[in-house]
């Protein structure tokens, strides 16, 4: 099985750090092909926008699914963001690594979400949820809170986790078609004692292993006849 | 009333600029105070990180939030921090407008959330919801999906725009104590005629109009009393 960590945290000493590390190796002594995009590492520029692309559809008018469109078909994504779609396309399990900040992925992550998963590689018009290009395979959420897992009951101020991670989950993964795992999540992980977070890092390697031993159907995806078959998209027809 | 729009789009000519545009003359002939942050055309970077700062707390670990204290108290926040922060805790109304990409805020905005709405600038420990350092004040959204208004309905794929909302509505805007008006969502805005556009145009002016006269009260907020007052943040004492 071939995984891809998506790892959004800037400070190589923290417990998200930690998490990746401990998953990384778990996932390879169990036999498995590991990859690690650590985006603050690797500076990675979440800002969508006309630097995504080496060539320009239309120069009157920034329309970026339009450019993204046009950037499948003629191979012409900046050289980041190749390397990266390459990763998430050879990947049959995707794991995103994160810090809940303002209830939400920070900002880094969220800009791969935009710039890595563009129209016509990571979706097409017409093809989402039970139809979407990432049916067969799995994406599961690794995520540490500051807040206690009281805050997160369905009935306290936060809402119930799933609630939280409902904008992630549904409208980006299953969207793509992806089987999504239940997430794992460090509830405070900032304020709980050493041996707590010990046993979240076992309790994730475990998850993780035990994800990327179901089976899995990774179709690839070919973005030129994708795009042929589809015709012109909703937004591009109006 | 002071008014902030936060704008979240790359495109000058796109429907959100036209919704920003629109609500600031609106605003401004109803004698209301505007200012815009621009977030594209401001260059805005939205990677929380080192740069946030003009001092260091620790060297040898990036913590963010005790480097935001630390900052907040010797008010020693990079200047484009400075300038967001001060537009921010003038305005009694905070508007914030954006595309929904999946399924949530533009990196560019998240980040905007991450660096300007610093501890000790936006929120303390103890201090948020009903107790909140925003009590008293206005938030607002004003979206645009590319799904029509039928995949948000809480049985269709999307869920309700409220859930989808949710994280940004609960867990940052109510989290600092604002009060949250209905958000203003234009469906479909790349898909249907200029008519229904036009519409949108003026219905969004009449309901950020609206809101901008309903009655606030901002209360000053002195980051250093607050910091001293509150003690240590619960993840300095773990």
């Amino acid at each position: 099985m071939r995984v891809l960590i998506v790892h959004a945290h800037p400070e190589p000493q923290s417990f998200n750090a930690a998490l990746t590390k401990a998953a990384a190796t778990a996932l390879r002594d169990a036999g498995h092909e590991v990859t690690v995009s650590d985006l603050y590492a690797d500076h990675f520029d979440p800002v969508a926008g006309r630097h995504d692309f080496l060539q320009v559809a239309d120069s009157s008018r920034f329309h970026y699914q339009s450019e993204q469109a046009h950037a499948a078909t003629s191979h012409s994504f900046a050289p980041d963001l190749q390397r990266e779609q390459a990763r998430l396309l050879s990947a049959d399990l995707l794991v995103l690594q994160f810090p809940l900040w303002w209830g939400a992925p920070p900002a880094i992550l969220k800009g791969w979400l935009e710039r890595v998963l563009a129209y016509g590689i990571a979706y097409v018009d017409g093809r989402r949820f039970t139809s979407g290009l990432f049916k067969g395979r799995r994406a599961m959420m690794s995520v540490t809170t500051g807040g206690t897992p009281e805050r997160f009951r369905p009935e306290d101020v936060y809402g119930n986790i799933d609630q939280v991670l409902w904008p992630v989950r549904r409208l980006a993964l299953e969207y793509m078609g992806y089987d999504v795992e239940e997430p794992f999540v460090s509830y405070a992980a900032p304020r709980v004692a050493d041996a707590e977070r010990k046993a979240y890092l076992d309790a994730w390697c475990a998850r993780v292993v035990e994800a990327a031993g179901k089976p899995v159907t990774s179709v690839s995806i070919d973005s030129e006849a994708l795009i042929a078959s589809t015709g012109p998209a909703a937004w591009a027809r109006s």
